[in-house]
């Protein structure tokens, strides 16, 4: 499939190497992120709302309530932009100015409506549920209709995105290579401890085997497979 | 202090009972998270950028190159919505529909703008790297004039916010405890590995005490002390 273009709101100028576009590097951080930040802006006023997403082809999907405000606003469509960031280490170089972070980010840019039509709605819940707990859907009694009515999927085509990676240790000004500072990287990383188990579990109920080593990595791997 | 005062774009109407608008619980969330994402506005489009943050009172300030996008339309006072999430846990409950996730979340609203004196940006600048390694201002070299003059450093008064956390285990409608479904959480947290010197450190240059032990959890703890 081809590149996203830069285009007006996404072309890269400053530290442009860190700069991607293929569908690759996107849709890899895309699809190992659980929360996004969902910006848009109502009557002028800017929003940022985080929300748990994920993503299906071209498009990007996310639910809520159907009396949230966030997706009542965008019964009708609305130019979104929804930022993904992995925050993967601190940069720590020998000065101020060239400390950094390591982090992967997608700013995915379109236009948010919801899905109406109840079997979409419900294989998109699938999906979601699917997505972080493979198994698990087929474990569950079914979705009523009254839930879902009350849920609100909404879903947007991804138009242009912006895709910034930076990896690796500080570049440093030649000279302060000679300080006596220390100089380097402390990885960071979301990790998913033991499960606890609810009070009230019926007796008996063993641990699922979706729940047995939960590692947040493997999810872009795993979509990437199912592609 | 007074709590903040919601505010029609602040008041939360659905699952009220996550909502907090006291300071020690908003601040305590701010001076956890490392990451922030700004949304603001360019002649209607939505953006929405993380950035490393930290607060500083009743602002928060976060800074950048002179040259980005989203610093340079801040250089007048624009509305913003920036955007602290913490994530910290799947909530399995026995149905898709009551599941759900443990998060902490605060939006903050109000006007960014540029700090332009000099001493209130080393100031600012000073702040940050000391609320992430405390005591490595002093161990680097000075910042440069020119190095101060290609920084933008953007701070915010906090007018009103929106802060949601929600804990604890799934609630499940009465009926559905009687399936044998896993139901409980599972917890996420963001954790700092081991440090890694760069290829060029000096020899001879121990870890400092800062890297020591990274506990993200106790940078909260840490400002609060500070206050």
């Amino acid at each position: 499939m081809d590149d996203f273009k830069p285009t007006a709101r996404t072309r890269i100028k400053r530290l442009a190497k860190r700069a991607h576009y293929d569908r690759e590097t996107v849709y890899r951080i895309l699809d190992q992120g659980l929360v996004a930040h969902v910006g848009y802006a109502i009557a002028g006023q800017p929003y940022v709302t985080p929300t748990n997403y994920w993503r299906e082809g071209e498009r990007l999907v996310w639910h809520g309530s159907s009396a949230s405000k966030m997706l009542r606003s965008m019964k009708q469509p609305v130019p979104v932009c929804v930022t993904v960031s992995l925050f993967d280490g601190l940069v720590l170089a020998r000065s101020g100015f060239h400390s950094s972070v390591n982090y992967r980010s997608v700013m995915c840019f379109g236009e948010a409506a919801e899905v109406t039509d109840p079997a979409g709605k419900l294989a998109a819940l699938e999906a979601f549920v699917e997505r972080i707990t493979p198994g698990r859907w087929a474990e569950l009694r079914p979705v009523t209709k009254q839930e879902l009515k009350a849920t609100c999927v909404i879903a947007m085509t991804i138009d242009d995105v912006a895709c910034k990676v930076r990896t690796g240790g500080p570049i440093d000004d030649e000279e302060d290579y000679a300080l006596d500072v220390w100089a380097g990287v402390v990885p960071l990383r979301m990790v998913a401890e033991k499960a606890q188990p609810d009070a009230r579990l019926k007796p008996g109920v063993p641990l699922p085997s979706y729940l047995r080593h939960v590692d947040l990595e493997s999810y872009a791997s795993r979509a990437k497979a199912a592609e």
